[in-house]
Parts: C-alpha cells; structure tokens; sequence
C-alpha cells in the first residue's frame, strides 16, 4: 500500500453542492466541473481512487435487479514513477434512511464476499493522450468486488459506502422509489433516433399545407395528449450516443458511450460490467402475460432495439447481443425473447459472422417457438399467434428513399436475409409502418388481456443525418410519421386506444436546422461561389419549398422541386453542400484524401459533384460525416400516464414514466425472488 | 380593362385541399406549394388577380378591432406589354354561418363606400430579379379599398368575397371565437428573441451541476406547469423576422416581415396598411383598471417591445413608433400608453432622430403622466405610483457581458440617454431583473385588483447569435433564466403567484447547438487546421466544459475555462472560428473585402484573429452575420390558464391563449361602441 502523496492532487478546491451536502451524509468528492474536462476517469467515479456501480444518485424500483461494484483506483499522473498498487483492503457497507451502517454482505443476505479482482486500464487523461502518440495515457491499477443480482425491496433512501484509507471513503446515495398505481395495458415507444426540433419543423413544411403561413393541420404526434423535452447526456460526456441514451429508457439508470444495460467499469471484460435491470425482464418478471415487441429499420443488434433486450459495454459486440436474445446471461433473469422481432441484421443469425456459427433462424423455430420470415411478403401474410422473428437484410434496412423511389439503387447489394448472396430489394424490404402495424397485430394476440410493450424504431433519421444526407433523413422521419398516424388507426379500430400510452422521442440531436430555400435552377446555373450563395432565400424570401403531397399518403409527391430547402448542422468534415437529393443512394460527403484523412468528395450528386459550395471541416479530419449534438429533444405522449411526459425530464426518468403508467413498479404474485 | 389572357397563368394545376373545399364555400384558389416558390406575390394573396387582407383562415375575437383592405392586381410576368389595367369595378360581399351574401356596407353598417385607390409596386418574383440588375421586377398595378375599425361582434363563420370579373371572385373565411371564461388576474409573457431550444440546453450545462450526468436541478422556467413548442412562420415565409413574429403573440394574426400590428397590403405607404387590434389595445377597451409593462433590453422601439404598441409596416419607423406610445394613429382606438416603459433606443425621444425634434422626456412627464428615469440608480430608487418611462441608452441596452464582467468595454460609447454625448456606463444600466422586478413593483400599485400584463424581453440572445457571439448569447439567455427566478419569487412574496399566468417563450430560432468542447489550450498551442480540429472532443470526449458556479448566482464564475464548447450554428458569413470570448466586445465575424462583399475577419478575437477555423460562408455575400431559422421554438407557461400552451401550437394562437386567460375573448361594461 502507498501513501496518499502518490496520488493524484485535484488543482480545483472541492466544491460542495447545496442539493447534495446534507448533515447526514458524508460529501467527500468534486462535483462538476471536473477539472479534467473532456477526459475525466469515467463519467461515474467523481472521487479521487474510488468507483461504486451503480454511481451517486441512482434511482430504483422496489425489487428491480442491478449489481454493484466497487473499484478502488491508484495511478500516477505524472507517469514518472511506477503505477502504485491500489488498496485491497476496503470495506463496503450499506445503509437505509440513514439507519446503521450494515455490511454490505449482511444487508443483502449475500451468501460470501465477493472475490477481489485487479486489473489496470488506461486512462487518457488528456488531449495530448488522446491525439499525440508520444504522450502515454496513465495507467490505473485497480481491485475490485462486484456483488451480483441485488434488489432494494423497500422504498426509501440507501446509501453505500466504501471506507479504504485510514480516514478515506466514498459514498454514494440511491433512492428507491414508492409504488404508485397507475395503469396503461398497453404501451408503444416510438423513437426517431437522431431527430431533433428542427427536423420536425421540416418534416411538417413538407408534408402539410398552409393557407398565407397557417398549416391546415399539424403532424400526427403533434395531436398527442403532452409534449415535454428529454435531457440526453449520458454518465460521462455532454454528448450522448444511441446505446446509452436508448439504455436510459430501458433501464432507468443513465449510460455511457456503447454500453447497454450496464454501468461502464473499468474492466476489459464487455460483459462483466454491472448490469442493471431492462423494462423488458422486468415485464417478464411482472407481469409474464404481457407480450414484447422490438421493430426497427435498423440492424436489430444495432444499439436503440439491443438496449431492449441485451447487456453489454460494447455495443459492437452484434454476435453475443443476438444470442441473448433467448439465451440471455448467466446469473441474471431470463432472457427477454421477445414476441416480435422485426428489423435487419441478419449476418449475425447464420453464417461465419453469428455466434460459434450458430443459425439461430433454425435454432429460433426449433427450439424457442419463432416462425421467421425474411421478406414484405411472407410478413405481410403472417396471420399466426407464435412468436415472429422478421429479418429483411443484412445490416440496416434501406432507407425510405430506397424502398419506394430509387429502388435500382438496391439492385446488387447482396443483401438477402437468408445470406445467399442475393440481393435484398428495397421493394422486398417492409417499411416501418408495415412491421409495426404486423407487431401490433401479433402482440395484441399473444398478449391479450395483459397487453402488450413495443418499441419501434426509425433509425435512419439518424444514419441519413451523420452523411448530411437530409432528404433521406426527412423521408424516413415522415415515415415515422406515418407510421404514429396508421398505428393510432390501428388501435382505435381495435378498441386499443383508450389503454394505450404512446411515446414519440428521440435519443438525442443532430444540430439540423433549415434557414432558408434555394433556387435549385439558378443554383445549377451559377458556378461562382458568390452566385452560388446568392440562390439562397432568406426571411421573406425564403418563400416555401416547392415540395407537395397531391396523393395525401402523407410524403411529399416530388423530391426534387426548383426550391429546396437551404438546411445543414453546424458540425461537418471537408464537403461540398448544393442542398440536393442525390439520386444514387446516399451522400458521401467525405473521402479518403492522399494523406489519408478525410477531404471533400467530388462525386457527392447532393454537393453537384465537387461544384457546389465548400464547407471547410469543423470536426477533427479521421471524421467523414456529422456527429450527434447536445440539445434536448421532444417527448410527445398520449393516453394513460402520459401527464408524466410534459416537462423536461432526464432521459433515465422515461423509464420511470413508463413503468408507472405500465403498473410496473411494484412486485406482482408471478415474481420469483431470486 | 383587359382580358384575362394578359394574366399570368399558373404553371401547375390547381390544388384543392380537403380541409378547405367544402360544398358551401368557393374555393378559387391555388394552395401551396406556390409556383413562386420563394418568390411569392405577397405571402397573403393566394388568389392571381386579387387580396383579401386579413387573409384566409383569419381568426377574430368578438368586438376586436380590425381593417379590411381589398386589393385588385393586374400584371405581365412577360414584362413585354404594358402593364395591364386592374379591375375598378368590384364588388365585396359578407356571409354569416353561411347565411346569405350582404354587400359589406350594409354589413357593418359602413355610412360610405371607401374611396377607390390606386398604385403600382414592384414585385421581384424570381431570383434572378433579386439578384441581378438586368432583369427587371413584375410591374403590378392596384386598385383597392379599405374599410377601416370594423369589428364582428358575436361568434362564427364569417366569409368575404370579392367578385370582379364577369364570372371570377375570392372569397375568404374568417372564425370569430366563443367567449370562454377562465380568468387570470395577471400575465407575464417572457421573451427570449431568438433562442432556440438548442440554447436552453446549452445554458443549463452553464449554470447547473451535475453528478456523473444528472442534474441536481433545471432552470427556473423548467419547473413550470406546461411545456409546448410554437410554430413561428410568417404569412410570406418559412423564416420569420422579430417584427412579425411578436405581431402574431401580439394580435392573434401571423404578419410579414417587418410588419407590426398590420397586413402588409402591395402600397408604399408604411401606415395606411389593414391593421388589427394589440392586445394592449384590449386591455385598455375592456379592462381599463389594469396595468401595462413593456420592458426590453434592446431599444423600446425595437421590433418585439413596439409590437406590443404600435402598428406599421415597416419596423424601421422608429420615430413614428415612439410617437405612437402616447399618441397611437387616427381612426383607430386609443393610444396604449403603457404603464411602464423600460428599455434603450434614446435617440428618438429627444433630438434631430425624434418625430419633428419632439422632446419626448418633457411631453412624456408633463402632458402624460409620466415619471423619467435615466439610469440604474435612479430605477432602482423609484418608490412612486405614477407611470414609469425608464430610457437607460441610445439604441440597445449593453449586454450582460459588458454590464458585469467587461465594463470597461462601454467606456466612450457616448450613448448616454440624454443625449448629452456622455457615456452610459455598462454598470449605469439596468438588467433585465432590475427592470422587471421594478416592473412589477409600479404594475401592482397601478392594477391593483385589476392586474397587469407585462412582457420582458431578453433581446440579445437575438443580437449577439447573429453575430456568432455565442458567450453573449448565453449569458444573455441565463439572466433571463435569474430574472424568471426573481419574478416567481417576487410574486409569490407579493400575493400574486397564484394568479398570475407565466409565459416564457422566443420569437424564432436560431441553428444554435453544441456539438462538442474544446480544449483551449490546445487549441491556442496549435495553428495548422488538422491539430486545431483534433483540439475538439466528441461523445464520451465531450466531457463537461469548465464552467462552474460556485457563488451560487445562476451565472457562471468563470467564462473562460480552459474547456469550452464547440457550437454553432449552420449558417454564416466567411468567419474564423475558435469557440473563444471575446474580451473587447461583441465579435464582428465578418468584415468587407476589398470588393465590398463581406469576408472573414482577422480581428476577430473569438476567431483566434485570423488563426482559428477558418468556415467558408454559405450566405449570400451581402450577409456579414447570421440569420434566423424555421425551428419551432420552446414554450413553457406556468399559472391559470397555461394548459392552453401545452402542446404545439401556432404563433398567432398564443394570443388566444393570452386573451382566454386574461378573461379578454367577450366585450367589458367599460368598451366603447366604436
């Protein structure tokens, strides 16, 4: 054991929150600001050579599973001397309502002290660690204890604390919240991943009409019962990914970047992190009758739709995260199984690439009662009450743009589900109001009268809007809206409505906004960057877009009008932007320059092939597209429960929101107690 | 008169729309998309050959005041013929409920038909008419009446054609409310101009703490009862200006831009255009004991704070607007005169810019009642009940940025409110909490149990995003956050919290979101483009930036950390861009080139002078800042009444909101007849 001298020494004096100092309770950590900015220690270890998992402030229901892990930290920053060994001897206790402190194997009734652990990992402590070669990241020594499958059966205030120098410790306070009594038999979260404010406000200029500025009607979620605002930063960074952000609705707790369901250790392992536990086992557990569906365009071992059924750091880890789509992990509940399963994604479900080349298409229907289909068709006939697993493609599903206007640009992707090597055409693949009205059909079957849970997403908001290929993104976003439209259909017809609490959010933003129109005639005929710049209408003439929806399927009936919108975000690589659709798939904005970063790509149709404007990179050049951004995005909800959603709320209280109005916070007579 | 083969003929079909077209009304006229596109002839005249102004789908309270003009246009796109003559002879005719068609004098009891006018205007309808000096605009020629102060005294569908060809009319349809009842005895409406969402975000990683990604708390206005977001367009445009936008909060009617209080009609003349009735006009004709604020920390005859009193055309009018504080226009209702009156644009109160050299200050405290304060010190100490003209500098009120921390940055600008060439020291001005608290001091002695209407405006969030000059913007937008704290506390001490209804809302976005942080000390120590681009940290690399707020006063301690944030908007004039304070004042981003267009400049703090990013603009050249943007903008509300802004709603529907609160939608014992 070293002494604390060889530990680091915060440059900042500790700074104690009013909200959080209570005499009550020991405070001996920094609050924000970190003094180490863009690179702390992990999000969730504020204090100096301590971790505890689950961190600081962390809420759950009565009787939810998690596990908690302690780490005990020691590094060096200065690098100059050898990494000094961490503590082994800590002890871990546990208190309600600031009772007595009890061991923490005592408290849970755990049968023997976990086993201590070590590892190191690498800290990248700075930007210089971080961009420079000759700047070595620090290397932290750890030990640590994880205690598995632990539940708070009682509402109240737990804290747990870690005590492990001669005077040091750590403690972290969890609040457990009252069972309320709400009830929604049904409920549908729909997420448009990536989408922010300003995307609806496109959507709707292109897919409604106005009389001189006033719209004859709004989107369909915009009838929705509330509207509130989802904060979106996760554990460790202002800017959040789609594995955390999706993990904060399924589980409650806040994530970090690419981890699902867990809290992110410090650990190699991606799968010994400390899990927390999904809305979807709870269901499982809860309320066993109630049927679970996950749609997506997307891969569905991509992040939003695995956050629903799977647990892991690192959400690249697409062949484990299918195999736990019914095996699940050892020593937790069982495996989700979902009812439905619409998405793409296939290569990881047979072949070279799926779990010790398991064919969980074969394995699914033998074994665990799936019928499986793999195009529009065979979907759209499905008139069974098994469980239906649905994969169209591999990877993602094409986008909108794809699967109705330029469908020769599937022609020859190799696509095909089944991994023959065929093509997967976009007339072949569903659309997303094809899956979900399907998922509801099946699941309102199998659940009968205890309902049903759906997630349905349109991923390709998101994965149009890293390319800037705004078109696409739009499209698919008025998907969406479609979708929310004919699923309320649905469920009115069917006597769902009154009983069904419906969510419409996103995950995060993209920094997207329209700012004014362009005259795409006068942009082709002009060259000079002044000219081309003077296509652009602003204020009032900014005018309206030439887009128009004849037909009234809800899409606009032409893509490519004289006046487009003149839109983008604020963060880029090197690109060349004529505010275009390209007709040959989506954009590349960015390629490979000689000296192998990215620069501008001269055959982008959308930036007029290398002649439109050039918009110098603001992102650091190994990025070839956009990144997400900060701002909080919309909640649109409707029916029982919904009053939850009106104001801005964290993304981990979506969970809350849901499981109040679902009647699932408190333990039901189906519950085992291990 | 000519036949109709000189009128233009539209290029595509007629479009009807289902929510129009019913059996009993003609529908005659084209809907979006505008064949114009950006371009369109007038945004309120949809029909080729004639304007209705209010336009189509108006809405109206019963007994509100408003002027109808009908305008007959003739015209040649070709340009190669003279311009034809309009129709002279028409004929305007009123419906109710469908009932029979009544020629519009007898229907309002009209003693004579309004005197036939005539002009021509200009109409630049394409681009290459905007742009290019070769080709010449539309010609247009007018003929038109107007019927002035007329009013629709009880509820329902009104319609109101013009016929003038043999067989050719357009009609359109008005909808006068019902009388609803809710009550609140007072209304504050906050204004933040220009903020978007992507801002509230951004001002809460400011100015709150947070452990391990949750926020201990949110803003102020973030505890309010209900959340909804606002639809902001103009009749003419996607993207709307400040004039029109408060217009539409104003009167209940979406506007053009740069018009306040009024329909812009085809004349030249910025005070003869249909005007509506103001909110304030109401509250003076049916509530006469309450009392009325207008507070703003741009100038007062700025565009936001004068729509709340004055009506024209054109926002620039600023002498005439500050005449008509007292003194209000001819034929129309009587001057609002508001209670109090807070804010900068001294320079038309007195002296060679004020309305025939008028000295305001005198007529202001001799003839009306009126106390004059000129300074901070003077404000803060004003103890009476009479009205209150605070006028505190020539043109907008110094930001927060050089009120508090730069103060030495307002030596020598000369801009003292007496006009006497003296300084008015950043530290001599009042903030936006000053100013409104003492607003509410003087509205409550004055409304008594009548209650007040106050809006306050944050005017630089406007002013210093378009300049790019985001820290302003911020700081700007966080003493709004501290002055809507202050007031729920004064009005909770006061008595007054329970009755009053909160609004606090924008006018229009701006693209504004955080995509990442920067590490300042990378940046400074790096000037290729590529090191300087790696200096910016994305995702889990975002971190937290440094700021911190020890004092506990809402704003941050520090505004230059060592992490700050990379953000931005999407549009821009050439620029360098280092995400840096600029510590001499507002940035200039852009300057003028030695060919007169605007370019970068090397001055520029904030750019690193010349060193920064450098961000080719993607504006037309004559831009030298950036613009607005269409996103929907926030809207939260808290008190009686505030569930009518739950959700999303139109601009022009926050009137309603307001004047259904306010118990102002049914005509009073004290309301004149005409």
């Amino acid at each position: 054991m070293k002494s604390a001298g060889l530990y680091k020494i915060a440059s900042l004096a500790l700074i104690c929150s009013s909200a959080l100092a209570s005499a009550a309770r020991p405070q001996s950590y920094k609050l924000n600001p970190d003094p180490e900015g863009q690179y702390p220690r992990l999000g969730a270890c504020p204090d100096e050579h301590s971790c505890i998992f689950p961190p600081d402030l962390s809420q759950f229901l009565p009787g939810s599973f998690f596990d908690l892990r302690v780490e005990l930290h020691a590094y060096d920053v200065s690098n100059v001397t050898a990494t000094p060994e961490p503590y082994e001897n800590f002890k871990t206790t546990v208190r309600k309502d600031n009772g007595k402190w009890v061991d923490i194997d005592k408290f849970f009734d755990y049968e023997e002290t976990p086993a201590l652990e070590n590892w190191d990992f690498e800290w990248v402590n700075s930007i210089e660690a971080a961009v420079s070669k000759e700047v070595d990241p620090v290397n932290v020594a750890v030990t640590s204890r994880i205690w598995r499958k632990l539940k708070f059966d009682k509402p109240g205030t737990y804290d747990v604390s870690v005590q492990y120098g001669p005077k040091e410790g750590y403690t972290v306070r969890y609040t457990v919240i009252e069972k309320p009594k709400k009830k929604a038999k049904n409920a549908i979260l729909f997420i448009a991943d990536g989408c922010n404010v300003g995307m609806i406000t496109a959507a709707r200029a292109l897919a409604r009409k106005h009389t001189s500025g006033k719209y004859h009607n709004l989107l369909s979620f915009e009838n929705f019962d509330n509207l509130g605002h989802v904060v979106t930063n996760s554990v460790d960074g202002m800017v959040t990914d789609s594995a955390n952000s999706a993990s904060s609705y399924a589980t409650g707790h806040k994530g970090s970047v690419s981890a699902l369901g867990v809290y992110a250790d410090s650990s190699a392992d991606p799968f010994d992190d400390p899990k927390v536990e999904l809305i979807t086992e709870l269901i499982r557990r809860r309320q066993p009758g109630k049927s679970i569906g996950i749609v997506t365009t997307a891969a569905g071992e991509d992040a939003t739709p695995s956050a629903f059924y799977s647990h892991t750091r690192e959400r690249g880890e697409s062949a484990q995260i299918v195999d736990q789509i019914v095996h699940g992990l050892p020593d937790w509940v069982d495996a989700v199984a979902p009812d439905v399963w619409l998405a793409g994604g296939a290569e990881y479900f047979k072949g070279e690439e799926a779990l010790n080349g398991t064919d969980y298409y074969s394995l699914l229907e033998k074994e665990h009662g799936y019928q499986v289909v793999l195009n529009k068709k065979d979907l759209n006939k499905y008139r069974d009450d098994d469980k239906l697993l649905g994969v169209f493609r591999t990877g993602n599903l094409d986008v909108w743009m794809e699967r109705n206007v330029f469908i020769n640009n599937t022609v020859g992707n190799a696509a095909a589900p089944d991994l023959s090597g065929n093509d997967a055409l976009g007339s072949d693949q569903p659309g997303l109001e094809d899956m979900t009205i399907k998922a509801l059909e099946v699941l309102k079957k199998r659940g009968g009268k205890d309902g049903f849970f759906l997630m349905s997403e349109a991923a390709s908001v998101d994965k149009q809007l890293h390319p800037l290929d705004f078109n696409r993104a739009w499209a698919d976003l008025i998907e969406m809206d479609v979708t929310i439209e004919k699923t309320v259909e649905w469920l009115k017809k069917n006597g769902e409505y009154e009983d069904t609490l419906i969510l419409f959010t996103a995950d995060h933003s993209h920094a997207f906004d329209v700012f004014g129109s362009v005259d795409q005639k006068y942009m082709a005929q002009h060259s000079s960057n002044k000219d081309m710049r003077d296509s652009i209408g602003l204020y009032a003439a900014s005018g309206w877009p030439g887009y128009f929806d004849n037909d009234n399927d809800g899409f606009p009936d032409n893509w490519n009008p004289d006046v487009t919108l003149a839109a983008g975000t604020n963060n880029f690589p090197d690109h060349y932007e004529a505010f275009q659709l390209s007709g040959t798939g989506s954009r590349t904005p960015a390629v490979k320059g000689p000296d192998g970063t990215y620069i501008a790509n001269k055959d982008d149709p959308a930036g007029k092939y290398g002649k439109g404007l050039h918009y110098n990179g603001n992102l650091p050049v190994t990025y070839n597209q956009g990144v997400h951004s900060m701002a909080d995005v919309f909640i649109y909800s409707n029916g029982p429960g919904s009053d939850k959603f009106k104001k801005t709320i964290e993304n981990w209280d979506v969970f809350y929101g849901l499981t109040e109005a679902m009647d699932l916070q408190r333990p039901t007579k189906h519950e085992k107690k291990k």
